[in-house]
């Protein structure tokens, strides 16, 4: 039976016109584009061209905003460092609770070593970020407000194009982890104030191992990774060709399935979420139902253990995620739940199925049939759930 | 007709097996090794071999040693500012005045902005290092020697092993980046005191984008890339899984073909030097001959500008380089000739031919046929050619 992958928050499959726009540049194509020769040559136009596929997706205003990097951690950690590092009066960050550990690793490390004072702004029981909380972490000694476009667990949207202009107002800068955002909804980079975003292919069926911040014209900035003349000077170490022009090739695709993603995605997450209300009890869909990634579905099932069900689910061939995989060979309850303040026997059970555009009718069923029977079974061996009491109130 | 690639030290053609040993990681095994599910177990297993398969050609002691990173600047970055941010007490660093930029552009923006104190050891005419000034720069403040184990532009190879051991008298690190040297020459890291070691995928016919940092058991370390909890927490960012194993698939490869490297490269390299000093006059082979790279010929052409050399032989479909392609954009003189005290119009036109498993005898009678009478073109057109007098005395 086809496996039914719904993890794609965690990684997508690479697309194969993917792959196949790589290949020529391992073997035949194989120069370094910084070379002089016509060999070195050939490999830079595979990088302008590709440069120019990811400024079309971003809708930004020039194709060297682009700096491609090994990927959204290395994209993350390049903003934060170069915005401080560029603004020596400003030594603060504001961010929120439920970013990226790529963030928040990071900023609580600068926080340790160097001073550097962190505002963790917090968000209400759907995700949504708390307003008067992050207008008033915004002061005069802000550095950079980084705040992520869309939730890896529950897909909730933040307000990033008006975050932008308050950070603006306040004289920070602003960058925002897209890694879940590109290529799933419309950005528009050029009309916004944001000065930085960072984007990471796999995540849009690109390869691993790419990515890319976006640096608006003009934004202070000191590389990350120090050496030859690569990027302008922005970011050292011989292009990845291969995974530049895979990137690339996705960026062209995304932007060609934006709709898809929004409109056929959507309807076969909702399937899967009304399925599984109607057939299971005390289950709760969590996140800004009205505001979220089209993709995602985070459900806690109470009297479960994620970790067990997602067992049960690997056995029966179906992929999903309980937490963010990238916190993983950790069994602690996420953060990003605990920061909307779901109850603690709903965290865990909660589990995430992120659809793509691989993803099937038939594979929402497969879920659908086989997921009350797994739940039923997990809670009717649970001595919590033979004396319950309603977990949310 | 068959192009002529002699640039391999620039980048090397990914070679055709590990590409293919590559794709399943694309579209089949394409999960997150992070993931608790199946999809994700099959990628942590090609992660687990790749490491086994780096560790076996660096005869490494423990796989775990062995840290992937996108390459060998991010390697080499990563080891310099683990080494200074994890021995407090120490802020000195001891390298070379031959190393690649990833080394000295880094060491140059310490000394500017956090008071790093960088010795930078010469070496003589052949390149050799200056070790009286090696042993007059350790001291108890060194925080790290980082010397090359091979040089891009030469071939030249340090005593990396001796060096390693006097650092560790003096108390510092020992980092080498091994860049150019790592499937060309025998390595056997469980026998020598070196701490870390930098390698780039693509220089060993493995792809772009992938590296790893060698990084002895128990050395102490800060990670660079700061956010999920792969590597063992010592590089955040999932895994570039089909780089990774295309990495291992050409370490692999590597440890079969070093003896070849070293046998039947070394000899193509010769009948190309002999041949080149028995009809062109005034021609100069660089750096130790006596201990070198088998595979690079640096060779200075008096009287003649190297990039023009390198247009023309492009024009007839050979691909080499004149200084680093890493510095590319720049048309500075080299620096790791300077270095060498090389006379500036013997700098001016000196040409990297190197060679790769991939090279052909043909290959190499191809640039014999052609570059008598390019040089003789260029010196023709030359007035400091009618009016010449030997660069070197």
């Amino acid at each position: 039976m086809r496996p039914v992958y719904l993890d794609n928050n965690a990684t997508t499959a690479t697309d194969a016109s993917v792959v196949a726009a790589m290949l020529p540049w391992f073997t035949e194509r194989f120069g370094n584009p910084s070379s002089a020769h016509a060999v070195g040559a050939a490999a830079a136009d595979g990088v302008r061209l590709a440069r120019r596929q990811v400024q079309a997706l971003l809708g930004a205003a020039h194709d060297h905003e682009v700096v491609f990097t090994s990927g959204g951690t290395e994209a993350n950690n390049t903003a934060i460092l170069s915005a401080l590092e560029s603004q020596p009066g400003r030594d603060e960050i504001v961010t929120t609770a439920v970013e990226h550990p790529a963030i928040l690793a990071l900023a609580a490390h600068l926080e340790k070593t160097r001073g550097v004072k962190v505002h963790t702004v917090g968000v209400d029981g759907d995700g949504r970020l708390d307003m008067d909380d992050f207008e008033r972490a915004l002061g005069p000694r802000t550095a950079l407000v980084s705040v992520m476009w869309a939730n890896n667990e529950t897909g909730t949207l933040f307000p990033v194009a008006a975050l932008a202009r308050q950070a603006h107002a306040a004289g920070a800068l602003f960058h925002t982890d897209a890694v879940q955002a590109v290529g799933r909804v419309p950005l528009g980079l050029r009309d916004t104030d944001i000065d930085m975003l960072s984007l990471s292919g796999h995540k849009l069926h690109g390869p691993k191992g790419i990515g890319a911040l976006y640096l608006r014209k003009g934004t202070a900035f000191r590389p990350l990774l120090r050496g030859g003349r690569q990027e302008r000077g922005r970011r050292g170490g011989t292009e990845n060709v291969p995974g530049i022009v895979g990137l690339g090739a996705a960026a062209d695709l995304a932007a060609r399935y934006l709709e898809t993603e929004r409109g056929w995605i959507g309807r076969l997450r909702d399937r899967l979420e009304q399925g599984v209300l109607a057939q299971i009890g005390q289950a709760h869909v969590l996140g800004d139902r009205g505001n979220r990634l089209a993709n995602t579905a985070c459900i806690a099932f109470e009297y479960v253990d994620a970790d067990a069900l997602l067992l049960l689910l690997d056995r029966a061939g179906i992929a999903v995620s309980s937490g963010s995989a990238c916190a993983s060979g950790g069994m602690e309850p996420s953060h990003v739940l605990r920061a909307m303040r779901v109850p603690a026997g709903a965290i865990r059970g909660a589990v995430r199925f992120s659809l793509s555009r691989d993803t099937a009718v038939a594979d929402i069923d497969r879920v659908l049939d086989v997921l009350p029977d797994i739940v039923g079974r997990l809670r009717s061996s649970s001595p919590l759930w033979r004396d319950r009491a309603p977990t949310f109130a």
